[in-house]
């Protein structure tokens, strides 16, 4: 018994221990379970010779700044270079001021939440999507509606369907997230005439859309239109939110919000109670990576390592599977998601099986999913084990989609 | 008109942007004003060739790690070393696993608040106490009660009434919030006699205690009694909270809370979702820092710098301020708190007369106050200027108490 119960606000109370987290827990600990998992970069993509030289010199030579407290938006070097950044990369137009740095993209989600959601306010959704991203709205008290995809990512039709009846109901819907390139977990991706018709929804509606773009540096196949929705945007209705973690590293916690101004400013004051402010050092590192040009090379040279991941998930898939197996064929990102067409089939509960017998771990996918369905699925990582254990995993994978 | 209000959340409509940190962000653009509104620590104390040293060694060797995602209530390492450092620094004994480290100190002020506040619930503080931390509890809907300090910090014997009516009255009061030792603003410190009864006061009526210390390492008289109220704990009602802000760098943003096992689990939980770990890089610095035996070293060789400060303020405020000032002679930290008594003194209006005529800024005091009194007091930091330049802001803020 827990006995500062008592003590908890109902937010605490609200968060359970999972049994997934507490069983991804014990994977690191065995040597015997290859785990597609977590969706974590691999290290070796890690430019580390680089990262230790520019963060040195930094401390040496700016260590005044760098090791200080710093405005609560983000040093104006790192907002004046991802202004740049943004606008060369990927076409979106902000200037320094539209921009807000959060200690990863999770607080810029929960930022977000905190800054637009009261308890009962409608978010929608794709379905399934970011696990992550589905739990900080939850605990705001959020009514999570998912809007179906099929292989061009959401189907903006059903949108504008559900949309419609919602705002019959008398319903508030805030904001539309939506991760329209490289999606998480389903890898799809959007193609112009959807993300344009995302816009006019949200135009006709009054209803803002929170754009999550982590994967769009890794699509591996050059015919796939990786531009924003936010480039769309005619009325200023699209929070774009972005993150280094997958293409320089994780472990700086830096991601960002691209954001009308007045939004940002009030983001800004939410934030300041959250944290102060993102670390400086970690800024000034991102900083240095996108002046020097050094973080698009880096982003490029590194994709390929997935690319070659990928293909050895999708092969292995197609020897080894069964039939009743239907999944994604990801154009990039790092997952492919699965569902098995086997009746009572539950990857939740077959969760301790797949590590004690089978030694493979995934996500059980019906967390992902905002209406209780999906027990029948998972998610898949190819970003960290090398491509020969990817196959290994499918392989044992295969086995128990088989026999159980 | 902000034409985004009505998607913003009660709390983002409830956090209005303050007219004193737009005064106070417009004093750095201004060389001609001295400040002593911020409470940053000098520079020159930052340890940069150690920091840029560590951290090269640590990104080049174990990058694969500190540059990875890793867990949500810190690495194993940094709880390690903070295990042992707590024991041997402060006499805290706390296992790695009552450990959680947060983004700064800020984050395990608003974590905290999460888990425990729900609206209406009681917060109990100091009055005055430290701006930010009120603003993280009334955030959260907290009603605050501020027991009065004397120059021996908290009075407890106020703090037990005060507990006794509100029981009374059926209030749930969640816990009580304490700087005990050279605290913000006021730089009193609780001795022994003082903190048992507090201890005392919470295990009778069943309520947690906070107890945050940013400022021990900094108190300059060795009489001090400077051991944590967490080592009079014989309950387990104690959540013990610091940083490395003040004795390493604040821009590594590093703090951690040291709580019963139960709750750090919980509080882990929370976390998960507001940035899901602190980074990774920043811990390992601190792990070594720690690990090495530096960071105490460091502490207790740049305490005297404060030292210096502290004495060039308070004899400035002896020379050159009128009879009608109270003021506090703390025992360390970094500020000093004054009360002008002067019928229609309003520090909050004066503050731009302040600016533009006197050249001198300082913090209005009314905002650390619980109970909207205080409009005649204001905090002076010395942690950042040289002792000349207090000596001149002193001076400067005397003319303005003795003509406006």
């Amino acid at each position: 018994m827990d006995h500062y119960e008592k003590f908890y606000s109902r937010v605490a109370k609200s968060i359970q221990a999972s049994e997934i987290r507490e069983l991804l827990a014990i994977i690191k600990q065995r040597q015997d379970v290859i785990s597609l998992a977590g969706g974590v970069p691999d290290p070796r993509t890690f430019p580390t010779d680089y990262l230790a030289k520019i963060t040195y010199d930094i401390i040496k030579n700016k260590g005044a700044y760098a090791l200080q407290y710093s405005e609560t938006k983000g040093i104006l070097e790192v907002r004046e270079m991802l202004s740049e950044f943004l606008y060369k990369a990927r076409g979106i137009v902000v200037d320094a001021e539209d921009i807000i740095i959060t200690t990863g993209s999770q607080q810029g989600l929960d930022l977000i939440a905190r800054a637009l959601i009261d308890p009962g306010d409608v978010v929608i959704t794709e379905n399934p999507s970011y696990l992550a991203a589905l739990g900080a709205f939850k605990i705001r008290g959020a009514e999570l509606v998912g809007i179906k995809i099929d292989k061009n990512g959401m189907r903006t039709d059903v949108l504008e369907d559900t949309v419609k009846k919602l705002v019959k109901e008398g319903k508030k819907i805030k904001f539309i997230y939506t991760i329209p390139v490289a999606q998480n977990p389903a890898g799809t991706t959007m193609p112009p005439e959807r993300k344009k018709h995302l816009i006019e929804i949200a135009n006709q509606y009054d209803i803002l859309i929170l754009e999550d773009d982590p994967y769009s540096y890794f699509v591996f196949d050059d015919t796939v239109d990786i531009r924003p929705v936010k480039t769309w945007d005619t009325e200023d209705r699209v929070i774009y939110m972005s993150t280094i973690s997958k293409i320089l590293a994780p472990g700086l916690r830096i991601g960002w919000i691209a954001a009308p101004k007045m939004l940002t400013r009030k983001l800004e004051l939410v934030k300041q109670y959250m944290d102060l402010h993102t670390p400086t050092l970690n800024q000034y590192i991102v900083a240095e990576a996108i002046r020097s040009g050094f973080i698009l090379e880096h982003a490029n040279k590194i994709s390929p390592i997935y690319k070659e991941k990928r293909d050895a998930m999708l092969r292995a898939i197609k020897d080894y599977f069964p039939e009743n197996v239907w999944y994604t064929e990801p154009v990039g990102g790092f997952f492919v998601f699965v569902y098995v067409n086997k009746p009572g089939f539950d990857t939740k509960k077959l969760m301790k099986v797949a590590l004690d017998k089978y030694k493979v771990a995934y996500v059980p996918g019906k967390s992902f999913h905002t209406d209780g369905s999906g027990a029948n699925s998972m998610r898949l990582s190819f970003s960290f084990p090398p491509p020969e254990v990817i196959e290994e995993g499918i392989r044992r994978l295969a086995e128990m989609i088989k026999n159980e």
